[in-house]
């Protein structure tokens, strides 16, 4: 399952509406397919790991990240049934499809089938690295992400504006890869009248990647990107990532509307000291309320800054 | 030297104007002798040790976690000299002692004496250990720690001025254990006049270990409180370690003054949005000024709260 959450990254942020999914086929302890959601969503992973497998899938065991669909499409027959055609014993399953087009009856024609099923292998992976899409099928909306790059007291900036550069290369490039694996990325208004950002993916063999560009606030947007004018309308846009790159603004308005899943917090090991601090007024009335929110996922060291990852705790 | 230094932790907080140091003596294999400075500076570690350790001292090897001292003095003999005179065979040392009264003298009457000495083991812990003896012996003040309770976004406080409690009861006991270390504590007048704190030990067993208590600011201090009224002043205590816990003045204040060598940051993992900023305004000018000058020496979780301790990098 390790091998399939590893291919179904290559599709992050490339497979809207459809979730980034990963196949792999084995027979006899040998690979003998291997797929992953292709660019715009098809073909599926099954689809792309049984055509390479070919006969050799006959009695195979196939790993995937995502139960199979079992609805046809104008775009492609339904995966299970290309599953059952294919002959194969076993199918290992790391989570449910929430979509009610599918929803337990790809299991169940599998197993109807005569293909024996496991499912929940490695679930909280594949949840994780399919979060938009669950969010989408599950709350109509889609996963967000609260990029911030901080100096150890909270700030993004100097007084006086300059916030070039707080974070390092390491941090910078990690931030990058965050910024392929989203559909859309935004910033506050401010940010884009301060800063007049890019918000591309500037990594060698990435650029292609570059996710679409919104800004909230409550005047036009610039040629080429989104307008939101409320941070729920991202609810509208077909996006299953969004990536919130600041401002202290949108940041605040963000976290406000409680519609942050998951924080990235990039700190740099510098004092700033009376700067502008990285998140403006959320509303709390009580320190009671702030507490219980947020865990630490995850953290590791990104030269010199260290990069802290908290998910939002919504049980 | 483990050993020696974790004898020397005893004494942390209750020594200066001494250090504290720990010392093991070890005959075949065995160790029969152990001493730690005591209360008020004496015993010194080496004769404590030798005490305990008598006649099976002859042709042992001691460690010890500073250079034996060269210098008799009314409250007893030279450390150095009762080696010397205990008839050990060997001597392993972590650090020099600058104390111009020995600073070299004391390895050098070893020598003469006929005791083979190895220098510079465990260099780095031991002056860590005594970071704040060597600071006044080279540089005539205390080694400071400034200390924050911190959110994500690097708040001390709501806008309202709330702030209990930010961390848990992990991180707040390891604080205390802190406090315990040093024998000044201080805070600014805001937070004094604030929070009335009591800045005590209120840990099982070290609860008389509380250190003396001051207050930075340009009016009378309690009483039983030491009045600062310039971060530079801290020189005029004869503390080697100063604890300063805040509120975001007194810290900016002694960061202005470059005399923060270790920054504790509690983290807790929290948003708080708007808040009181932990530190207040540092002059800094560009943010390149911000870059070099701290480096992540450790962290760890503290319940789930995370510690974060830099130290000030002055090469
Ligand atoms: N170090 C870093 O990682 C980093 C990253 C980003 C930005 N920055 C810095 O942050 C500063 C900009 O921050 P900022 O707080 O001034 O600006 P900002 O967050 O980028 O934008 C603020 C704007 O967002 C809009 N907005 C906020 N809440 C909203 C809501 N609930 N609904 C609709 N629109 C909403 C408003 O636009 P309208 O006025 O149009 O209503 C508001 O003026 C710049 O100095 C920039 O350099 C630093
Ligand atoms: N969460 C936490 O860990 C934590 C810890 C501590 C405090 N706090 C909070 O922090 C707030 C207090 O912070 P604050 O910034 O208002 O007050 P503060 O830092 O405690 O004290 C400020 C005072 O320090 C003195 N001062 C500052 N710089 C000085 C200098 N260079 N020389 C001499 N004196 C100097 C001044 O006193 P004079 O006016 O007398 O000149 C100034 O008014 C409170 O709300 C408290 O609850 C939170």
């Amino acid at each position: 399952m390790g091998a399939a959450l590893a291919l179904a990254a290559r599709g992050r942020g490339q497979t809207a509406p459809n979730p980034a999914v990963g196949c792999v086929i084995v027979r006899d302890g040998r690979v003998v397919g291997r797929g992953w959601t292709q660019p715009g969503g098809r073909p599926h992973a099954e689809a792309m790991a049984l055509e390479a497998a070919g006969p050799a899938a006959r009695g195979a065991t196939a790993y995937v990240t995502l139960e199979p669909c079992a609805h046809e499409s104008p775009r492609g027959p339904a995966c299970a049934d290309l599953l059952a055609a294919s002959g194969i014993a076993r199918a290992v399953i790391a989570c449910r499809d929430p979509d009610p087009r599918t929803d337990g009856r790809g299991i169940a024609r599998l197993e109807a089938a005569g293909i024996a099923t496991a499912t929940g292998i490695a679930a909280r992976e594949a949840e994780r690295a399919m979060a938009g899409f669950l969010m989408r099928a599950r709350h109509g909306r889609p996963h967000v992400t609260l990029k911030l790059g901080l100096s150890i007291d909270g700030c993004i900036a100097l007084a006086s504006g300059e916030s070039r550069w707080i974070t390092g290369p390491a941090a910078r490039a990690h931030a990058h890869l965050e910024r392929a694996r989203a559909e859309l990325i935004l910033v506050g208004r401010g940010t884009l009248e301060a800063d007049a950002p890019k918000l591309d993916v500037r990594l060698p063999g990435l650029a292609h990647r570059s996710p679409a560009r919104a800004v909230l606030g409550h005047g036009a947007a610039p040629f080429g990107w989104i307008a939101v004018d409320r941070p729920e309308a991202i609810a509208d846009t077909p996006a299953l990532d969004v990536l919130v790159e600041g401002g202290a603004g949108a940041a605040a308005a963000f976290l406000a509307a409680d519609l942050v899943d998951r924080l990235l917090v990039y700190r740099a090991p510098i004092v700033i000291g009376g700067g502008r601090p990285g998140i403006a007024d959320i509303g709390l009335v009580h320190l009671e309320g702030a507490h219980g929110r947020w865990r630490l996922h995850d953290q590791r060291m990104l030269g010199i800054d260290r990069l802290e990852v908290y998910e939002r705790v919504r049980e």
